[in-house]
């Protein structure tokens, strides 16, 4: 099995970090591909800069169309989700999501320690279109200004692991989330001084993808996922263009009137 | 009052749709600026296709920073919003959330209608993500091939009103909204022949616009809708830099600090 | 056009400030018939003074039938609403609904700031019943005895002031309505001082019920905001009875049958 | 224990079977005072009619102060409440939330079956303000004109009959509410011929609020449901003006201030 | 009438204090054949403690099939409710959603009273369940560790009574809840002190119980409240094996096949 | 890594099922050991017959206590859940809330293909108790009696299909799951003839359980899926017993004291 992993951010230490916790996570048998966003900010807080990454992450879904057999979009906040769900006929999961079901599954209510006041919006409003806002106890962020984002979860250890005791003593999470590329791999680090079960968005997203890559269910032929319908376009990237063109015409061999026709997968 | 009119598709056909109701619906001394995607899909359907959009509506955004009193984003399903009301110190408004509004204040539940099955479900998820998921009555769409997306009102005048009385008469909508730039102005045509209220997106939202940017309430210095904080970019177009620095500096003048200091807007 | 603003409180001195702000607020070509409840209490804060402020609005509703454009009925909390767009062919809207349009169009949370912590629990019903729970951050309110209520804003402007703060660093608010016609006027001068969108509910009354009764999207000849049906009554006033017999006459000559005949509006 | 029930439609008929009924229902011990609205509407079916209601009722709750134990309102859709609860320092209950309640003790999805089409978007905003817009299977209804309200429960037995058993088979419902006074006692003819619980609106009202009565768990008097505070008034009519000020008085003496001095209900 | 009454707890201290309160809640005519646990825990705090009373619950239901006219689970969150509603051809509630009913029909926003922190979990679970979140106030528990389970409420009498007038100035609790079987009859000694509606969970449960076994509106013979289909089964209990035949018995005489040839309950 | 796979239900031919299906889905490392409920039905419709299955599926957990690093219970529906997670200090997963989290990542709404119409009622319940009912598209059911629990999915395939396929084009799922044990291994077979993925359910709590136990993030030392408190206990099986006793002695050395002491897990 072979996982696209891109980073949408555009800073190199936070790829270094969500390589270093997707390696460690990833099966025997799973090959990684792991890319950075080539263009946006240095690590998104804000809806419009999850708007602009998105853009940036389409690109590269595009130019490797084909090749993979699952992708993941390692921003929390899943930047371009699920819209991009859209783009290629192999499965994309953000790793909110993953991270979001592997808490649900291991507790009734969880939280979100984050890195920014400013981003807690953002999660917030993902955790909500996800559908777990009854499930959700509390987001807590550090309120200090970060010295670099490739060193937060160093600098701000004691700090993390403060919100996330918080959340389980005040908030009654029964599950912790340390949310955020720049915390990968933090979690196997802290998870027995935290009296709860700890996720890492990272690991999360490696190990979902993995599951749900080899449940091999089948690809979005119709419906709201399937690929975009032909019709004129102007001014996209060559790699787009031919991702679309591509997807377009497999829907043509395997949608709905092939299968009628009896035609297959 | 100056207003930014975008077109998120890249169809000049349905500019002229669009423009030709925006002067009909706006109040004598609005100016209008309309303008057309430059890149994208002759029209929008689909989520992927609504997150391309939104990237070429950032770019007309940022061109025209500080030039205008507000701005619509003229496409239902309102591409690229909440996330660009960052990208403006002046109102942004989705011609989505202005008929939602429009159609909660004069019913209860209200039905919308629209251009194809494939767009419903990006529909449904503004209105879910608007919080109106218990106030819909029910989205019917035409479920034919289109002939030309400029002349899709005309085309199906007739069913479009067909699905607008079933809206009515089946599902209890108290109001319609005629959704989609491509039906601009179709109301006007259609109200007397549907027995409740008729929302037209496009006069929704230009009539919204000029109520929100009358208010006069203020822009975000602060919160999640405020200017993104100041960090490393890469690759953005020289518009997007430059709105980003505008933004910036201005929220370094005005912003929590400058106010606790004393300073006003 | 004609709009008939309607105080629900008995107070001369919230109609004042209610006209005041109206005024500033209208268009040029909007004419204001501005009326005071003729029964009721001096400022509503719980839901049966709204009851009882409903049924005073209802009789000047009656009393204009015919002669208006559109309605706004002027109180925070909507009193007689939904129920009293029944009574009219042409738009009603409460200032809340108001409101709530105005902050959500500029938000994603936003918070209520109250005279008093008593009105706390009917705008809360009010939000809900709206279908705006979610998004509301917060409602503030002050929690010492009012002086007067003509003067409350005046007498409490710096708790005021700090409330609407607090709500934009505590709660998370990203715009904030200063509700209540007691309040009306005051977003103009705090504006300034509050970080994020103010909205001013008198304001936003008087510029959504110009883009409403502008959008002129046509009446509700069927479902359920159409005049109630004909039936035996007793005990109504004068203006009431001759109100719903208008109605009546009207659904009579445009309703379902009417329609289907070939009838217009 | 003495019950207040009221009529709140103004049709003696529909009185004579809520009377008949509520006999049938109530406990041995249960004194029953039965009265009919003094100005509205032959039967409600919509929100404008129900608000009428409400000051109708407001009225004989407020001559009767002091008089019962407990007060049921007797129409589907529950007139003035949750408004009128400040009204009376007895439980007061309407007869569709008791409905609800019964309904949701026997089961998890629940149905209502309704005497007009026109009565539905009314009763729907009832239960979703309940809380059990989850749990409402349907509300199915006869859409044929009546012969005369007092005898639909006669004429339309076949048909109301056939909407149950429809709610059960084809929509889930684990019980049925037969809804509405002028349905009173139909339940107990039905019963045999539905499969699931049937509820009648009546015997709920009685019943739980002879259930509520006997918890005599004190009176509101604090909070959204005490006593309206003192301010001026005019133009009530003199059994509110009493009822008023009784409730007020009362809360001076067992308020907050005299609990915190020792004083006791 | 005949109430089977169960105690879900196997603490006979807590089975006498349920005892008392529900003799004194009891009318006249009722018969109490009160119940406890045969096996278990000593008081239930969790979602397994409650999952293993529930078995010893269906038990009791068994033995007793055919002998009683209504059952009361009597311990607070509602031990294997819903479930157990399909082991009996008569009304099964439990304490919660009596208490939960009886909160509703006092008042909009109610609060929970709990004997410990461990316990608000489950609680909040059943709230949730009920569809009753957006009603609940607050739940506000003992954090001490208890004594005894059947003096609880006699040694934390001032702290039971301090969250309880915490929860309604605080948290704008309409009414109070003192949850938990160890708190029967507390409600009746603290309501002077606490100035809104306080509801017994036992009291709820019996008088609720009585008012739905009163409306005697059938029994579930269809749906998913009717006895379970008959099928291969192992391991059961010979009371369980008893009344499971004895169920689906009778529902082969009156259910649907029978219903449709004219049969009748 | 090793799996205690669970069969609720009684039956052997189930079992086979659901082995074989597990055996194809399970990771190379990963071993698996399947057991079958010693007591109960032969297959689970109801909430009682899943309250009465859950008690089985505890006495098995608590027999492989210390065992197992994961446990998946394979009856759609969670049997137990989420009360069972506190009977284990490792992952407990229900393959209902596996399949759900599959489809969710896969797509925006789903649907459930059910073996019968009993069975909807209670797969409802799961899937609102999750939080994913905004998210659930439809659930449809074979309505007609089955021939054998073994044979469902080999008697019904042509049925089953035409459900998922009507789910598809009717409901708008982007997803299907085909639920319960007795259809184990179906989705392999049908998924190039279902245009969107297709998740079974045995097959997603598989890989569910690998990744999630694969995380690694450590177990429930507080909160409430914690130990249960040691408390006076009676009648429970000595499986049981020595399973809490267990998982309390554990509970008293990591837990909140001990941590406070810097002991670790």
């Amino acid at each position: 099995m072979k996982l696209l992993v891109i980073n949408p951010n555009i800073s190199d230490e936070v790829t270094a970090l969500i390589e270093a916790e997707a390696r460690r996570s990833a099966a025997p048998g799973t090959e990684l591909l792991i890319r950075t966003a080539g263009r946006g900010v240095e690590y998104i807080e804000t809806r419009l800069e999850s708007l602009i990454a998105a853009g940036a992450v389409a690109e590269i879904i595009a130019e490797h169309h084909g090749e993979v057999d699952g992708i993941v979009v390692a921003a929390f906040g899943d930047p371009g989700l699920p819209a991009l769900k859209e783009l290629a006929d192999v499965p994309v999961l953000g790793i909110t999501e993953a991270a979001l079901c592997a808490a649900a599954l291991q507790g009734r209510q969880f939280s979100i320690i984050a890195i920014s006041d400013r981003i807690t919006a953002w999660y917030r409003d993902c955790v909500e279109h996800f559908g777990f806002s009854s499930r959700l106890a509390s987001i807590r962020s550090i309120n200090q200004a970060l010295r670099g984002i490739g060193t937060v979860q160093q600098d701000f250890k004691a700090t993390l692991l403060e919100l996330a005791r918080t959340a389980v003593d005040q908030d009654g999470a029964d599950a912790v989330i340390l949310a955020g590329a720049p915390l990968a791999g933090l979690a196997r680090e802290l998870k027995d001084q935290i009296p709860v079960p700890v996720v890492d968005g990272i690991g999360a997203g490696i190990r979902l993808a993995e599951a749900v890559v080899g449940l091999d269910g089948g690809s979005h032929r119709v419906g709201s996922f399937a690929a975009p319908p032909a019709k004129r376009r102007a001014g996209l990237s060559p790699a787009l263009e031919g991702c679309l063109d591509g997807l377009q015409d497999a829907a043509h061999r395997t949608g709905p009137a092939a299968l009628a026709a009896g035609g297959a997968r």
